[in-house]
Order: C-alpha cells, then sequence, then structure tokens
C-alpha cells in the first residue's frame, strides 16, 4: 500500500475522482418496505400495474345506466320513460341485465351493468315526484346520449401490465395514492447507505461532559451525521477519538465493520495531528489529499477493504462545506436521487463584494434575505455564522472579485 | 347541535374558516428530543448559548504565541529571538506564563497561554533548522503583529445567554451544528400533531384483499397519510369503514380518542352516502359543507368534542388537491411551519389552453418539464394522472380560460 506522492487535486478533479470510487465500489442496494413507510423513500425499480384501473366499467356520474340506443332523438319534449329494474351503490353489483326499456339506477363509482353502455345524469332525468304519470318504478330521461358517455371505462386509466411508476422517483403522497390504487402494499425502494461519522481531537468533548480549559464541545458529530441524513443516508455516529495514531486506526478499523462510508472530521491538516493520512496509508490507499479549495484544502479521500474513507477538516464551517461540495452528491446517487436533487439551489444578487483568493475555489458562506445574498465574513473558527447561513455561492479560481450587485447562484443547505 | 343551513362557501372564506378553527381549538405543543433526532425539526424556542464562544482565547494559527509588545520593529532583517517554554496542542492547556523574550508553541485551537495576546503564524519564524544560530530551545520571529493578531478572543464568536437560534427555524445540519457547538444534547421543537385518517365506502378494498367485482382498492389512507407526514405531522390511518351512518359515526367516536385531528375521506357527497354531514351535525358542529372550488365541491368542516374533524371528497385526486389547499397549510402551522413553507411555489409558461368553470375556483393538475406546466386533462375518476402531476395550479372563479403560454403559479406536492 505504501505512501504515495499525491499532488494536490483541482476542485472539479476532486470531484471526479471521488465520484469514480464511489461508482467502482458500490452499487445501489434496494430493501422492500411497507408502502406505509414510503414517504420520501425512491424507487427502485419501475412499478408495473397488477390491474385495470378502473378494474371495471364505472359510472362517472349519479344517474341512470342506459343503452345509449334507449336515448336517441330524447330531449324534454319527447322524454323516453324507463322501467328501473335496480339500484347499484358504489361497491355493489348487479347480475341483472339492461334490456331495451329498463334501466339500473347507479351512483358514482358503481359498476355498470350489463346491457348498459352510458350513463344519463340524475339531474336530467324525471322521478314519479316529478312527474305524476310515471309509477314508482319509472323514470323518464329527458336527454339522449353517446355510448360510453359518463362511463370510465375499464383498463380506461391504467392497463395491467403498464408501467405507472418509474424507478428513481421520489414518493410523495400523489405517487403513494398511484401505487395504492393497485393494491399494492409494498414497494421496492432504495436502501439508504450507513454513513459512519467520527470526530478526532484532543480538545473535543460530548455534549455530556462539563466544559473544561482548552476543550470545545465536538460539533462536526452530530452536523456531520444531520449532513448524511439530508442525502436520503443513514448518518451513524461513531463517537470522538483523539488524535493518537494507535487509537484512531483501531476506531477506523473497527467503524468500517458497521458502515458502507466512513466520514473522519479532523486530524488532517498537514503538521502537528496528520495521522489520517498515515493511517489510511498504512492501511488502504489514499487517493486524494488537499483540494485547491478555500475553506477546506487538507481533505483526504482514501479507501480501505473496499470501502470509501473521506478525511473533512476539523474546523465546522470548512467541515459542512466539504461534506455538501464533495461528499453529498456521491451520496445522494447511491442513495438514490439521480432524477431529483435534494439539495436546491437559487439566485440572487450580491449584498456586498466578495474577495476571493486566486488559485483557489472559494465557497463563500451566505445569508439569503428576500432574494439578496449577503456573504457572511468570520474568522475561520466562528461556529455561529452557521446558524444563519442559507448555503454558499461558489467562487472560481480565476476569479479575484465578485462584485456588489452581481448575480451568484447558491446551493441551500438542508 | 342540530342542523344549521350552511351557504355554500367561496374558496378564500373556507380557508379562512378553518384556520379559525385551527387557531381557537389548538395551540402547537412542544416536547424535547435529543439533539441526534433533530434533524428536519423545528425549534419551539428560542435557544441561547450556555457557554461564551470560544470559550477561552484561542489560536486561529500554527505558531508561536507572544506578547505583540515583542515584536514591536522585527521583520526580517531584524528578527527577535525566543525563547519557547512550552508547546501546546488543541485540547491541551499550560499554567506557564509567557513572560518577555519567550514563547509557547501553540496549534490550531489550542488556548493562548496567559502572558501572550498574538500568534506569530510557523510560516514567519525560524527554528534550529533553518538558522543554526539557533538553541534548540529557541526560535526567532521574522515579522511584527498586532495585539490580539490570530487570536480568537473568547466570546467573539457567541457570549453566554445570546440567542443562537430563534423559535421556528427549521433544524439543518449547520444549526444542528450551532447547537452541538453549545454542548446542548436536547432540544425543544414542536410537537407533531396527531392526525387521523379515515376512508369511507362500500366499494374500497384494503391492500391485503383480492380485487373483486364492483370494488377498488382504497388510495385515500395511504395518500392523505403521505400527505400528513409532508406537513410535519404525524399520520395515523385508522382504516376504512362502509357508508353505513352507525358505524361511520362510532368509527369518528372512537378515533377522535386517539387523534387530534381528523380526517375522513368519501361520504361527503348529496344524496347517496351523506352521512359524514349528518354525524357530525348530530355529535358536533358542521361549520362548513360546501366550497365553491373544482375539484372539490362537497368538503365538510365540523367540530366533534373540541376536535376538527374534515370531510375531504372520496375521489383521490379531488381528495389530494383539497387537502393541499384547504387542511395542509393549518396542520402546517400547528406543526411549527411558521417563518418556513415545506410546500414550494413555482411559476412557469402554460403549454395548453385551461378552460375553467365561472363561479368556481379551479385547482388544475399540472406536470412540469423543462419548466413548462403541461396541464393534465382526466376525467375525474382517474388517478394514474396522479404518478405525473407536479402540483396544481389555480384559475381564480372569474376567469373561463388560461391562455397557452401565460405565466403561471404551481403549488408542488412534496
Amino acid at each position: 500500500m505504501g505512501v504515495e506522492f499525491l499532488k494536490i487535486k483541482e476542485s472539479e478533479e476532486a470531484k471526479e475522482i471521488i465520484q469514480e470510487k464511489f461508482d467502482e465500489l458500490y452499487s445501489p442496494q434496494s430493501e422492500i418496505i411497507d408502502i406505509a413507510d414510503s414517504y420520501e423513500r425512491i424507487t427502485f425499480s419501475d412499478i408495473k400495474s397488477r390491474i385495470d384501473f378502473p378494474p371495471f366499467d364505472r359510472s362517472l356520474k349519479d344517474g341512470f345506466a342506459i343503452n345509449a340506443k334507449d336515448s336517441y332523438g330524447v330531449n324534454e319534449e319527447n322524454p323516453k320513460r324507463l322501467k328501473v329494474i335496480d339500484f347499484l351503490e358504489a361497491g355493489s353489483f348487479t347480475d341483472k341485465t339492461v334490456e331495451p326499456g329498463t334501466t339500473v339506477e347507479i351512483s358514482t363509482g358503481a359498476p355498470v351493468p350489463d346491457g348498459a353502455n352510458a350513463v344519463v345524469m340524475v339531474e336530467f332525468a324525471n322521478r314519479e315526484s316529478d312527474n305524476p304519470d310515471l309509477a314508482s318504478d319509472e323514470i323518464e330521461i329527458l336527454t339522449s346520449v353517446t355510448p360510453s358517455q359518463d362511463i370510465g371505462k375499464k383498463g380506461s386509466d391504467v392497463q395491467a401490465g403498464q408501467v405507472i411508476l418509474e424507478k428513481n422517483k421520489l414518493l410523495n403522497p400523489p405517487k403513494i395514492g398511484v401505487i395504492a390504487a393497485q393494491g399494492i402494499d409494498t414497494v421496492e425502494v432504495y436502501k439508504k447507505p450507513v454513513v459512519g461519522v467520527i470526530s478526532t481531537g484532543n480538545e473535543l468533548l460530548t455534549n455530556q461532559e462539563e466544559i473544561k480549559p482548552g476543550k470545545i464541545y465536538d460539533v462536526n458529530s452530530e452536523m456531520i451525521k444531520a449532513g448524511v441524513e439530508s442525502c436520503g443516508a443513514e448518518g451513524k455516529t461513531l463517537g470522538i477519538v483523539k488524535d493518537v495514531y494507535d487509537d484512531l486506526k483501531a476506531k477506523i478499523t473497527e467503524s468500517l465493520k458497521e458502515c458502507d462510508i466512513l466520514l473522519c472530521s479532523g486530524g488532517t491538516s498537514a503538521g502537528v495531528g496528520d495521522n489520517i493520512r498515515q493511517i489510511l496509508d498504512e492501511i488502504g490507499t489514499v487517493y486524494i489529499h488537499g483540494i485547491t479549495v478555500q475553506p477546506g484544502k487538507p481533505t483526504i479521500l482514501g479507501v480501505v477493504d473496499g470501502k470509501i474513507v473521506i478525511g473533512l477538516p476539523g474546523n465546522p464551517v470548512s467541515a459542512i462545506v466539504i461534506f455538501n461540495v464533495f461528499v453529498a452528491p456521491s451520496i445522494k446517487k447511491l442513495a438514490g436521487f439521480v432524477d431529483e436533487q435534494p439539495h436546491k439551489t437559487i439566485k440572487g444578487k450580491l449584498a456586498r463584494r466578495i474577495h476571493s483568493p486566486i488559485g483557489r475555489m472559494q465557497y463563500q458562506l451566505v445569508r439569503v434575505e428576500d432574494g439578496i445574498v449577503y456573504p457572511i465574513f468570520k474568522d475561520s473558527g466562528a461556529i455561529f455564522s452557521l446558524a444563519s447561513a442559507a448555503g454558499y455561492t461558489k467562487v472560481s479560481k480565476q476569479t479575484e472579485m465578485v462584485e456588489e450587485g452581481e448575480e451568484v447562484e447558491v446551493t441551500l443547505f438542508n
């Protein structure tokens, strides 16, 4: 495995390498779940119709099922008298046949009986109460209808075997309705990849500890776990580990057993604490160490036992930006977000000029208010700025300055 | 209670009445949850800082902590030699004091020791390896620094007691990070209102049953439950009930015990099966029966024992549209979506003319492709159209026609 000299990568090149490694090492997995749990999951395969829908010729109106021929030439001046031989509510069924001169009273959704091929709406018929000349089992129709009028023909909406929902679709209420209409109770969806999250650093406290001199609370575990969830994957916090070679190596080796992908934050800078690079060189292969971006230059991509290990910067602002830019797209793809993107972008005018270092792609945190984009300038250790950050905007490495008033694209956190 | 004559309501009036009843009968509830479960929940109260952040003066760079006075007049031609009295990594702490002529080597994130008030970056210092004149415990600095340079002062990001996150905010990864930075392990969020969902209709089958003549599968239970989830509430399917007065009355009475709000679909049309109206008149009060909209005219709002019961149309397309237009906004507000709206709208040009009945607000299902809005014209019983529907667009009751090419607003399903 040994140590390879790695040139610092350009931003786009790094994205490509990460996506290639994901594609090479993982293939999306599926699971069968109950339709009741399917909201916001993603279809893994095309869903085909089990039945024709409607499953029978059904009435689209409350009225009278007739043979259309019985209505030819009929109008208000020339009504036609018919004998009512049955009454059908939705859900009921008759084996009587509508012969010429007869009709079945029918509710919306009820099956059209044999012999009938059209429905006269109740508004266009008289009963005994409207015309005393009629017997109690008689009505008269006041209009002519054409064959198929106000009938939803069997299979007219969907035919058995037809694809009703394609794969890679995010299940929302109407799509779940379409599946339910087929009497389908389970659905094959993308399985959520399990992404482990480790924070490294001697200065880190868990939220169960009292604050101590020189220590700070661990931010990245819970934040990156939520970031993983925002990609449609399952995040698993695996704790804090001291930046000590053997401890960290043991933790990485053990953690890889319980997740598909491992994200470590901290311990990636050059100099003191450059442990992750050395560990990944020892137990696996490192493909990226360093990207020409700001913030987040010391990002690492390694592979151990066929699983991806990513070293994110320890600084929380850098960690969440690097996660969103470089890691989230690949996790989302593996989790099934192929056709639909969970992270939205918006455009807006810049409220203040952004200065940017030449030679590095810069990701600038921004607030957005009433469509105006406000860059958030803070020193790199500031965390509070994340409370108001809507997302980030990208400044290319050839650009030294983006002027106030220019339109920029913002990738939103979610 | 008794039966009151109710005039059919205009769309906007109906929305107002529904929101008024929600505001009158419910107040948002909160619960305390673990921060690990907080993704996409909504803060119920302002969250205040427990600690100053940074909790101590900390170094923003790898370098040497000095008293800035020691650097006055220093440059590459006039370096200043200092004795290194300690080394501090992030997370470590020293009780030594930096006296004039001394320094402590310091890593990014480590606490600045007493006596020091600035950090000289490692790039601007020589060690013994750079200058053999130096002793092994000596360095020389090559630049002058100002007091506070490259130090994150205690409390400079946030001070104890300051509001770090306001109420009514949707928790996304960066916001969760801000809370975690405070060592806060639980967060008060809006409790999800429990919304019961009942389907009524003699024609309905559960997805566990075989298809039978005259019957169709229940769509609304799972679809409306998912709709409830899309509002940030908890949906609870309570089953199918036959459209029989006593059965339905018993089911409604019993269901109200296990939910805050009850949604029934079907059984609301005039004529056959107008049971829900009569039951709500008997056991409660009806405030709306009928709205001048298409689809979905026979919508009902009632109150029983201080809880809202809504009767949605049985037709699935009508049911999901009426749910989204009239019910979802009030459930969302109760679930905490005050500042942020989960249902997005987009604008696009209409691909084909829409005809609309005068005197009724019309909600037209649409597909959206490449920003073009395609109306979906299907008979009212069609369900499959929901598979491709992105959402709906509104045609006001005074409008008879919206022309091809006109810009329309689409409310997206999600």
